[in-house]
């Protein structure tokens, strides 16, 4: 039989995380864990959700755990959900599985935790990731059945969650910053299909200009930049606008952190436009 | 055979961490290492010695590295201590791991590491958790006899540590911040116990005042808060008191850094009353 | 057949990395991953150079992966290369690999990778890591034959790097910063022999004294030292010189960051010279 597979991923920083990962080499001890981050920021659910829908896809099939969970011990559902590629997603129903799970070939089924016997004994009210979703995990990788965890929960019942959509326009998108990721680069909502909607056929080395509008607290940004295939086309410190290694649209500095530079943060609202009129 | 667990927490950051790691897997090639923590607060022995007591009951029982080592290359002790639940526990004798050991079953016995043959051939003054630690344990994980480490240290002789106690008062329970977590929650000293003790019974939505007096660098505190069992009980922001999931007095602002917020550091005295006489 | 050790080094944070690893675990289910660091400074491949010549030589022979990688698909070449030991270490042709393949053995070989059957079906601009290195690595690790990866480079093909050299003059000895570790401690250009070829032979306590020139943006610094065995042996937050674990130049306040207090960075020249003429 091959190791199990079982990932992780939390906003818990090192030390819950690894008790976690304790948890479930108590139960599956020559499991292969992958740790995906335990640096999520902290109760941002969407940024969990972007995390394990760009990271999911990567990982063998099997079960992973994700816990940003600012409901932890509420009346918040914890779940398990098989998809269609195999895998089981195993958390807190908030909807940190929704948009990974379309990409895993859709929800099979999905199950409510309510089988204390596969949990700890004890199930403290604030950290149901070492109490519930690690042990629960650890024992379907283990070969327990799906089924044993709990009662079926209608799909439309469970916490949906969207990520913002770009709007098209003739000459312009609109779109918002979606994730801030290590690097300070921006990923964007949208495709690079929503941009040569809104603006025509791209060429490397087009110029665009990026516009974002004055906020309560922030000045209104307006940068000049350009549509290029990767980093390195323009010098240290230019800004780009790029198809990213997601199929996404993203922006980035060459060498630099952008998000810092223009102090760009989630849900800003921002547009794109040619600088000048293309053909 | 079971694949050996081996743990290790250190406050070395990544790199140094991944050379202990390379080190274990050269000698003990199908480990299941489980990295704790690599973040500790450097030179903060106590720091570890928590973060051990709160994460090491939930591994399985196995061989574990700790390494917050101020003292490396002087006269402090290098030790292997072995459990009542049969943990092997290597690092310095600074006390880092006496109070996860009650937790393990005890001490069972303590060894100098004095076994040349199971360090690296080259033994700095500035490394001990590569050059000692890391293989002595995966040694000892492969087989090698506990005896083998060296003589006997009577658990008389190691250095002790103790969290610091909190004193219960008709009225008021005095406290203390023990550690500052990942999310800028308190972990007080004492038990829910030792704050009824104080204060009688406590019900969810209790009301209480938190008050921390001024420090020469710091003013002083006064936060209203209540006793409440989880997070999501209070609004965004707002403080609470609670039972955390090891079961000791926990501080925290729901989806908040209190921390942060507060200036609260490790050791900064604090008391908790009532905000108005029960009953 | 023993599991295969794969390591990975990128300036990567949490997220790719795992990605990278999932990639891995899907070609070699089984290996033994070890995560050397994802905190190398972004997109210096000195410091990604620096931490892997450090690293591997305690790590068992395997198959490594580095990626500080600025120039991400422009023209620069993707490259493995078969050391003496016998690794096999896979990244771009940046430098990144040459100071370490010295350590461990020397190349033997390298080749470009062109075979694209060993990668993703689908290799983005932007993120070699993931679509590249990580496949062509767990191939390779799984018996894929190193010549299958693609054509021989010479290996004076290759691009070079070279550490900073200390100057050694009669009674003082000229380096700069090498590094700045995870705690502050600054890795010097040079050995202890370099230091006692400029001052003479040097024992615990002789006192020294470390000058860095002005530069633009920052005043000269003199600061009075001296000669350690380790850092314990000066009261804390004093600063010493000394033979680190890697038997190269360091310099280091006992428990403190000398880095963050004097605001000494990377490439930054400094001397070292004893306070009084010796004997």
């Amino acid at each position: 039989m091959d190791r199990p597979v079982i990932s992780l991923l939390t906003d818990f920083g090192p030390e819950p995380a690894a008790i976690c990962r304790g948890v479930m080499l108590s139960i599956a001890r020559d499991a292969q864990v992958v740790e995906i981050s335990h640096d999520v920021r902290k109760f941002a659910i969407r940024d969990g959700a972007f995390l394990l829908w760009c990271a999911l896809p990567y990982l063998p099939v099997g079960h992973h755990v994700g816990v940003v969970d600012p409901g932890v011990g509420t009346a918040r559902l914890p779940i398990a959900i098989r998809t269609g590629r195999g895998d089981v997603l195993v958390g807190p129903d908030n909807g940190l599985f929704r948009p990974v799970a379309e990409r895993l070939g859709g929800i099979v089924e999905a199950r409510a935790l309510e089988n204390r016997a596969l949990g700890l004994p004890v199930r403290t009210m604030t950290f149901h990731g070492r109490d519930l979703f690690a042990p629960v995990a650890a024992h379907l990788a283990m070969g327990t059945p799906f089924e044993a965890v709990g009662p079926v929960v209608p799909v439309t019942d469970l916490v949906d969650l969207a990520f913002p959509r770009p709007a098209v326009a003739e000459g312009v998108l609109e779109t918002a910053v979606l994730l801030v990721d290590n690097f300070g680069n921006i990923r964007l909502a949208g495709l690079p299909g929503d941009l040569e909607a809104a603006l025509g056929p791209l060429r490397p080395g087009d110029r665009l200009v990026l516009d974002a509008p004055a906020t309560p607290d922030r000045a209104a940004i307006r940068e000049a930049t350009s549509w290029q295939g990767t980093f390195g086309e323009v010098p240290i410190g230019v800004p780009l606008v790029y198809e990213d290694s997601f199929g996404t649209l993203s922006f980035a500095d060459n060498q630099g952190n952008v998000a810092a530079r223009l102090g760009l943060a989630v849900d800003r609202t921002l547009t794109i436009r040619r600088s000048q009129p293309a053909g």
